[in-house]
């Protein structure tokens, strides 16, 4: 039998960096009468199933992935959330 | 005083929309060595600030915006979470 958890990795432009996605969402929902929002960020949503039985050792493992391909850590912050 | 709420949107490819962009991560992280990992999904992530003080009012408000401009409901679901 394997088992395996179902990951969620939220990635975020850090505070401060220019989020050009952002402003264009939030001047579109500006124009479309919605003036009621405001800091409009875009991040990413990803999500994936991992092999693994324990949650920390999946966490771990992760972690890793978003250091290495899944988040620019120069810019970008990230969020691990592991669910079994 | 006003009140505002901060809002997130998950936006998905709906099931059986292809996903390149997954695949192309899934690929990057079995490169990698990262070989434990299947059905990679990216979507986006929207986070915003919104002026109300009911959420559900806020709630209702921010379903039109996903229906009008966040997401593209032929081929994206969208979740919506709102916080006081």
């Amino acid at each position: 039998m394997s088992s395996h958890m179902k990951v969620q990795v939220f990635v975020r432009l850090k505070p401060g960096v220019l989020d050009v996605q952002g402003k264009a969402v939030e001047h579109g929902l500006h124009e479309m009468g919605f003036g009621d929002v405001h800091s409009v960020r875009v991040g990413k949503l990803i999500e994936f199933d991992c092999a693994g039985a324990a949650a920390a050792a999946v966490q771990a493992k992760v972690k890793q992935m978003c250091d290495a391909l899944l988040a620019n850590t120069v810019i970008e912050s990230y969020e691990i959330k592991v669910q079994g």
